[in-house]
């Protein structure tokens, strides 16, 4: 049975949505699919269902494919799992939590890792049952602080989330490259080009993680790629860590006043000018050493300040501060702080005094000081001498100052060398489509998830988990494939095969378009009718245009004379055909 | 691709779950359907999400044949438009309510009456566009007080909703009617006997309300039918009331000590040998009037005492009382509130005293005072005086006292007349499988869901709404097919069209069943093997009888002579088949 718009759920609108910022949300809510409800909440129109439902599909059948099984969790979870596992706290503001009548702590979950762990633990108990992969397509909850761009980033979205089950590492590579091949195969079907990157995965306790991005300039993910292969997000990326240099021979550190140097150019130049440097290479700003002062908070509320030093050619990225200080709450220290550790001279901090260590666990101050992995030692620095209005040159890593560590938090940059050494980076930019993650034993640990293995003793299960949004992959098909008229779908996800419109007062345009709409779906086509009589040509156009079936079919005037128009949505063209051609142009299309 | 049980997300289990009250539950966690997660909720294990697919198939094809078009709500929904129809307040404690992380109100939706009404609202402006039926399959909350019997009443179930739009009563008349024949089709292929009884509309603001029941002695509703046609639920029966008799000739009531009189049946026969009636009838229980006082919670939280008279051979029934009372809540009054109404005098109240009228707004008390419709005026009554150990006789109703009113309060009882005429009703028990009902203007009123008629002017838009429980019906179907050995499904909801069991060590009966299951699956049914090596045909027959696909194909010592057995889940009936002869006889069942 075709669909007919005299008698069908939609409403077309002319103007773009006040709330909305992305061409995917002002699209779908003019073309009828989607309606907000709340922030970051929206309603399914009928339209925006049969697109979802196809999504869904696809990714239902390469899952299946793939040995996973479908079941299916509530939304509505009690705390205590998620306590076990501290993501009742991690999750911070972004859970919504709620309490029943009788006082007890639910949630709305944001994934389910923990009831796919407890699930297994309570049904299975051997190596004999694993390996074994589940998977669900859910609706899942996030409080987004600012929930923006319709589905891209929605409070209430469907999400496929898979999780596997392994009792070996080797058992965990092979489903995860399952999972991961299965992925390919989706995106494929979808029409989206990918780029898989290397994810961030140590704050999640997990081992290996990487990202499906869809590479777009418009992406809200930085990614670096190298012509030799190698892709990460910024996030994830690691720097290549010069050779150290040998100390002999190098100049003992020179204290300079240095009082005009508000920019780090002046900071160099007075340096090249004061203190010139044996062998007679300038001193560059990469050769500055910028001390940075961080406040972290930790999950349980405490604080500490950690002073991470970068060369004065980079910007601290706070994106890889983030990652890389996980959990905890990463934010640049305030006044409050410094007047806090008068120890700390402010704009002339640095590792070294003339009386002493003065960052560092070991040092006056005791703060924790982290390094750029570029400061190897022996190399030589000009930083502040933690005294007002002085520096110190020729500054030696290793001989004159140690930190506790080192952290990736400079900025990368197009050029910077591929740590697998295929050669340099460029940075660029994409939407992140599907995201892959070992993540080992963390949560088998934390809620005892335990088999018995071939020796009969118990082992903790691996595990995997493995999520693709469904809502959002469905915004990003919309986002990348429209034109100023509106939608342009993918025949694989489009609501409809074809779009058949009747128009003019002629009964025989309408009488054609009914043996053509019955030729159609007796094809096995799904067809979208607009039987409305008494509009324009150019209003059912520009509905068409907007709603953006693949196919669109106009019996018109041509129908007297024995024919009628095919239109192809995204290039275009409109070929005429005989009345009785339809379905062989489309066959040979 | 069938599905093997070496590779299926499946454990079978031989106990009882401790918490489970009824058949459906048990046997659904014990053959691998669902998995508790909370009181009242659950995950769906692959088992029993195949059967939930094939039920929503079936829904939804039957709603798509009715003109219904499928749109999807989210489960969380902000306050206001609850707050405007009164549901963010009526629907209690069983509304699970939250906070975003602004402070903002949400709630989980029971039901989306204001979502869909606001929807229309927000898209729709002119009778041209109506009628209008939507729905959706979707999951929705109510947090029970007791959670209890599995899916069939639980805290976060998967519902079909839909609603009708028309700006005529007799164009909801149509669009009710479409929705009731769609049940009845629904019900048919499910396989779920039904009567259809009127249910109670007026609560709800609603006028004609019908639920589908599925007669079983097991049932949690009661309902009366007459051979005449009648059906409805007790809640919505109403009594036949009997003309009124002239009160000419009636003798004065008179006051009698009664301090013996601890059952209806001793104050019956101090009646009879005291106070003989004129005419020589007997006094009977019938004659006495039990007057029951309840203490009624409005919404707003004030508190209200009503005294209710019933004939004393009647019972009052507090479900039928809280319809007639709802929204507020009613209960027994407690000793508190005697102590508050000295004017009542406990185990004596009647509404008249030789000083003056003690019951109804009028009287000395001011406490209301409804009556059974059976208490019509001329009507002769034995109840208390309301003097300590003294009852009245022979007070006339509507002579001697009046009332403020009359409610549905008394029991119905077996051969009570049908209010249609159609002769006397029987009492029976009833599952609810569905409910429709005609909403009316109530939600459009309330937020102000206008089109244009006709003649260019606003009409509040009527509504219907019409639910089925999509959880709660595979729980039913459950309940009501299984033995001791497991679940029996019917064929339409099965999970698998055919169970296929290789038993035995002998590599021929797996060859056989292999090339079995290939031929079932060609013929189109979906199979699942049973190809788990080394385990008893014992387990394997219990896990089969368990998990209740109707047909059964044993491939084991017979395959040596050519032949396999098909077994029957219903009947038990076993047979044998040539190898090959399989999909030819289930073809011919």
């Amino acid at each position: 049975m075709p669909t007919r718009l005299t008698n069908f759920f939609l409403r077309t609108l002319r103007e773009d949505p006040a709330d909305a910022e992305v061409t995917s949300h002002k699209l779908l809510v003019r073309a009828g699919y989607i309606r907000r409800q709340a922030p970051g909440i929206f309603a399914w129109l009928p339209l925006g269902l049969r697109v979802k439902a196809k999504i869904e599909r696809i990714v239902r059948e390469e899952m299946t494919a793939a040995g996973a099984h479908e079941v299916h969790f509530p939304a509505l979870l009690p705390r205590e799992p998620y306590e076990l596992t501290n993501r009742w706290t991690e999750y911070g503001d972004a859970l919504f939590r709620l309490q029943d009548r009788k006082g007890a702590d639910y949630l709305l979950a944001p994934t389910h890792e923990e009831s796919f762990t407890l699930l297994v633990k309570d049904l299975y108990s051997s190596y004999k049952d694993l390996p074994l992969t589940i998977f669900q397509i859910q609706d899942k909850y996030r409080d987004e602080a600012r929930p923006r761009a319709g589905l891209l980033r929605g409070r209430e979205f469907t999400m496929k989330d898979a999780y596997s089950f392994d009792v070996s590492d080797e058992g965990l590579d092979a489903s995860y490259q399952a999972q991961r091949d299965a992925y390919e195969r989706i995106f494929t079907r979808l029409g989206l080009e990918y780029v898989i990157v290397q994810a961030d995965a140590g704050a999640m306790g997990g081992s290996k993680s990487e990202e499906f991005l869809h590479p777009t300039p418009v992406g809200e993910d930085t990614f670096v790629r190298s012509a030799g292969g190698y892709a990460a997000n910024v996030e994830a990326f690691t720097t290549v860590v010069p050779d150290p240099i040998p100390f002999d021979g190098l100049p003992a550190p020179v204290v300079v006043d240095s009082p005009n140097t508000p920019t780090i150019q002046t900071l160099v130049d007075l340096a090249n000018a004061e203190v010139p440097r044996p062998d007679g290479r300038d001193w560059t700003a990469a050769d500055t050493l910028k001390n940075v002062v961080l406040a972290l908070t930790q999950l349980d509320g405490s604080r500490e300040l950690v002073v991470v030093g970068v060369p004065g050619d980079r910007e601290v990225e706070m994106k890889r501060v983030e990652v890389a200080f996980a959990p905890a709450e990463v934010e640049p220290a305030t006044e409050a702080y410094f007047a806090k550790h008068p120890g700390l001279v402010k704009g002339y901090i640095g590792p070294w005094s003339e009386d002493g260590p003065v960052l560092g666990e070991e040092s006056a101050t005791g703060i924790r000081y982290l390094l750029d992995p570029r400061v190897v030692d022996g190399t030589e620095w000009i930083t502040g001498a933690n005294v007002d209005q002085k520096h110190v040159f020729g500054l030696v890593a290793g001989r004159d100052f140690v930190a506790d560590g080192t952290v990736e938090a400079s900025d990368v940059r197009d050029g910077d060398p591929a740590p697998d050494g295929s050669g340099p980076v460029e940075i660029a930019r994409g939407m992140e489509i599907g995201h892959v993650f070992q993540l080992g034993r963390k949560y088998a640990e934390a809620l005892g998830l335990k088999v018995l293995d071939e020796n009969g003793k118990l082992a903790t299960v691996t595990m995997g988990s493995y999520g693709i949004g469904v809502t959002r992959i469905l915004a990003i098909i919309a986002e990348l494939n429209n034109d100023e008229k509106g939608l342009v779908w993918p025949a694989a996800v489009a609501p409809f095969d074809v779009h058949v419109l009747a128009t003019g007062k002629d009964q025989a345009a309408f009488d054609a378009a009914e043996r053509i709409v019955a030729e159609l779906e007796e094809s096995g086509r799904e067809v979208l009718y607009d039987d409305r009589p008494k509009l324009s040509p150019g209003v059912k156009f520009a509905d068409a245009e907007l709603i953006g079936v693949p196919k669109i079919v106009i019996a018109g005037r041509g129908v007297a004379e024995g024919v009628v128009e095919l239109w192809d949505r995204a290039s275009g063209d409109r070929v005429q055909l005989p009345i009785d051609g339809v379905v062989a142009a489309l066959d040979a299309d």
